[in-house]
């Protein structure tokens, strides 16, 4: 099984002065028509997609979702992409955003499913099941598991803001699931779109890594986003999806989405050098 | 496609004095080794169970992660099983029990994974993200999304039962989402081991589906379940999955699973009698 370990992900993100994660969102409606000929056009799009941006990339993010809409056919271009990503891009993080929830058993499968199957570095989880649906995916000692806490839609104020017994829901998650069996292994997902959460989430969380989706296509705002969320060790991963692989939808669309996350990852390296200036 | 109809379920249930839905949670651990040796161990497992436990049945719930955990093979199964099911017992209500939850665009796929691709009825929904998480599957105007509420493990209480500006969480979740573009759509999950609770929720949705996991294995009461949440068209979809597929290993699985499911659908019947004598 291929190991995640947290150091390795540290020293990518200084090594690359990036943060950046490309969510590999990956619709047959939205790639460039001309791929549709190919055998396996999915991965097709993210082969070429991950060539052209791993140099400003700490992270790949599949969503498993617009694979699982495909079948069969679909797993299989899933697993294409991180078999790939595992033999070219070991040092890069691999999260299957899954977003699964059950009880200890079925908790089990999905684990397995993601972290031996398909051999994925993460998964994302969600909490509305309580601790017993989420220690079987923190049981695997080398893998992170990445809990919703604070997402980045509007039905996140449904209930994830609901106050609670003196704190918001999304803060008796976080709060919670810190006493949980390999708290270690967590990290935690909270939406771009709620920068000003982040003052009080660092509070309560300051070491966990944050899985940060909703910058750019969603409306959220990169330099708010630092401001509140970096900690020593950086501490975010910042996901982009759209604004990086439909960049365009031509036979330049690699390159284009190789530049957008070439800019994405020039903002940052200059955000981490006035934090870190030691850099 | 195939188009879930409540009146049916309704009619499948008052026809054949049951509620009974048989999960088929299908481990290769635990099935009868000889089976091992099938090309696809896990559908032959699932037919023989179909074929022997139909009579007393009147709905069927996969659970996804049991598939998923073995990769585009147990997808194949996956579908195997569902086809048998649409093909053979089209009046049987289905349920890809699958407990997803992201954001728009994502929940379409995750919709269009379960309700067009493989044509399940219905699919079990998780309401961490709110509103515009559910409702494209709600969108889906001829079939059921049934929403987590209160679920039968221990973690239920770690945030289903938080106390929540006036309510605990899960009330909210069944108030709230009463509100939901295509309501009319939702059914619930409700553990059997809560069966106290049944009385609270009925009067938050009187006339709701309750999907009931935890009778038998779990540990719930039958008879404590139907006594708070029957209403005047059942309402009631009691799941029992071990205590049916699994009632013995041996060459004659299918014979003392058809033998457990039958003894369930004796007991629902003379409850049924009991409630609505006219029947």
């Amino acid at each position: 099984m291929k190991d995640f370990s947290l150091e390795r992900l540290k020293q990518e993100i200084f090594s690359k002065k990036s943060f950046l994660c490309v969510g590999l969102d990956v619709d047959l409606n939205k790639i460039p028509p001309f791929l549709l000929k190919e055998s396996d056009p999915i991965f097709a799009f993210n082969k070429a997609i991950i060539d052209a941006t791993h140099p400003y990339t700490i992270a790949y993010k599949p969503n498993i979702a617009f694979y699982e809409a495909y079948g069969e056919k679909g797993w299989q271009s899933l697993r294409k992409t991180i078999d790939y990503l595992n033999e070219q891009h070991p040092h890069i993080f691999t999260i299957a955003d899954a977003k699964r929830g059950d009880i200890g058993n079925t908790a089990t499968m999905y684990a397995k499913a993601f972290f031996e199957d398909l051999q994925f570095d993460s998964v994302t989880v969600a909490p509305y099941m309580g601790q017993d649906s989420v220690e079987p995916f923190l049981a695997f000692e080398h893998k992170a598991t990445i809990l919703l806490a604070l997402t980045s839609n509007k039905g996140a104020f449904d209930f994830q803001t609901l106050t609670t017994e003196g704190a918001p829901l999304y803060q008796q998650v976080l709060t919670r699931s810190q006493q949980w069996h390999n708290a270690h292994n967590l990290m935690y997902v909270v939406g771009a779109t709620k920068a000003e959460y982040l003052a009080d989430i660092r509070r309560i969380v300051p070491q966990s890594f944050l899985l940060v989706p909703g910058v750019g296509a969603q409306g959220g705002d990169l330099k708010e986003v630092c401001k509140y969320g970096l900690n020593d060790s950086v501490g975010l991963i910042i996901n982009a999806s759209r604004a990086v692989i439909y960049a365009s939808q031509g036979e330049d669309f690699a390159q284009k989405a190789g530049e957008a996350a070439h800019s994405l990852q020039k903002e940052m390296a200059a955000i981490l050098q006035t934090k870190y200036p030691s850099l």
